[in-house]
């Protein structure tokens, strides 16, 4: 089973700097990218990460504050420049094709794809996107501006064939198909073989959470469930808790409690406060409560 | 006499990279901070490299290629965040308020101070700016687009007081402002003390020239002559002239032909594109011709 790839293009909050871009992150699935937020300077992080962009097609943007969607039209200038001609679908809350559009019209005239925009309720539970690999749906958080985290959840896979058994029971490469989806096979006597004997079980269907800005919401928890990896923003220590109510957000203690009571394979955190100098207390406090507890950085890549 | 300080913020072309951001200067005149154009990523350079912003009070944006202005929405969002309450003056060719004002609105809602636009025209050479310490004024260049670079040129400066002569003469403190204008001193007897014996020469009034984004033009020399520095853009080697033609850009050779006819202090080279690996060429190239010539880097500081 391949690895899904979490690759961090940004890791900080209002306030960049040189180490924590703005928030940005590209998923990896079965070999197409998926970016999720883009702040300022994530084509530059791209660039300096990745490389090619060209199996980059969906953008995911969890909420309108400049510091998630300000990258975008540095992208998409860039793109085309380098002369792409495959559409960018861009999903997002209300309000961001009435800001960009002018500005891609403006400043990116000389294209061959186009920019299309999917604006979703952040008020709604709903599946936005799927393709052959994966569905996403969005999450509702609570945050100053309407704000949707996004699960990334992989469709039900095909069960592997047990290659032997189907020598055996001379299975023609025509029911292959079926046989992969679960149907049982019956031969020309019609003998049915139950299809557990000539399967394996299906690869596990991974699931990837992405909690953009937002106050600690225990409503979430029944969404996320056993999410193979949990981003959850950890803007400030348990300490500020106080500042974290007033500007919307979570506590790295709040996080790391979400991510426990989700039971959750590992939890990532990001989108630190620019007032602390290091995560060495924000990365403790999470795995006082939360063991597989990690602290995004600019470059790192997460596998599950 | 302090020198006047120039901070690359970004040094490179169309496509950014984590060693060359897009094009953006930062020039420290008499402690005051001015900048010119504003790629993505600006502000990041700017903390990273200079920190306190509270002396940058104006910004002036060469032409509307995303790679010189799209940091701006990102650097005045993070002004507001800030709390910065003085208005910021932004200079550019027409059109940049009606991309940048809806965005401002939408993203710096909570901002304690203006965004102040003045636009003029790409094709006068004329004053557009001056204070107590310099004027600026806009330099016709020829690129895909209306573009111009700047001269900063330093005011006359005051005449140094001669205190030894000052006293030997008893001149009294109130003729001290007239006589550093360069008025002559005449006593209680009606005796004239000619100024050159009360006052050492001033310090010499430098100029800086950005020439941004532009095919080579000949016609900027007069307007640029004896500048102390001047900055000229050189995306190309001249093995590349086609190239440089057909896009509206420059070879570093003929960037130091136009610095060497123009008898500048030293030239600046940047802007480089990403086909080439090293910047050695390009700066042989032009100190074949032009021994005094340089080559950005983003971080590095010049002083004339």
């Amino acid at each position: 089973m391949n690895p899904i790839y979490l690759k961090i293009l940004g890791s900080g909050s209002a306030l960049p700097d040189k180490e924590r871009f703005h928030s940005s992150q590209l998923l990896e699935v079965a070999g197409k990218y998926y970016m999720i937020d883009c702040g300022e300077g994530a084509q530059i992080r791209l660039w300096q990460y990745v490389g090619k962009t060209s199996r980059l097609h969906q953008i995911f943007i969890s909420h309108l504050h400049g510091d998630h969607c300000l990258g975008l039209i540095g992208l998409i200038s860039s793109f085309a420049m380098l002369g792409r001609n495959n559409n960018i679908e861009i999903f997002s809350p209300p309000g961001l094709e009435s800001i960009l559009r002018p500005q891609i019209d403006f400043f990116c005239k000389d294209r061959d794809f186009e920019v299309v925009f999917n604006e979703f309720s952040s008020y709604r539970h709903e599946t936005i996107y799927q393709d052959k690999n994966l569905t996403v749906t969005t999450l509702p958080l609570k945050h100053r501006v309407p704000t949707c985290g996004f699960v990334f959840q992989e469709k039900e896979k095909e069960l592997h064939l047990n290659r032997a058994m189907l020598d055996a029971f001379s299975v023609p490469v025509s029911a292959m198909k079926s046989i992969k989806a679960g149907a049982d096979f019956v031969d020309e006597r019609g003998v049915v073989v139950p299809n557990a004997k000539l399967t394996f079980p299906a690869d596990k269907s991974r699931k990837y959470v992405y909690c953009s800005d937002t106050v600690c919401l225990e409503k979430i928890i029944p969404l996320i469930e056993n999410a193979d990896c949990l981003y959850h923003e950890a803007t400030f220590l348990e300490k500020d808790l106080l500042r974290a109510k007033e500007t919307f957000h979570s506590t790295a203690l709040q996080a790391a409690k979400i991510a426990r009571d989700a039971h959750v394979g590992k939890l990532i955190l990001g989108h630190f406060s620019s007032r602390y100098k290091t995560t060495k207390e924000l990365l403790a406090e999470a795995q006082s409560v939360f063991k597989e507890s990690y602290v995004a950085a600019d470059g790192a890549t997460f596998t599950f």
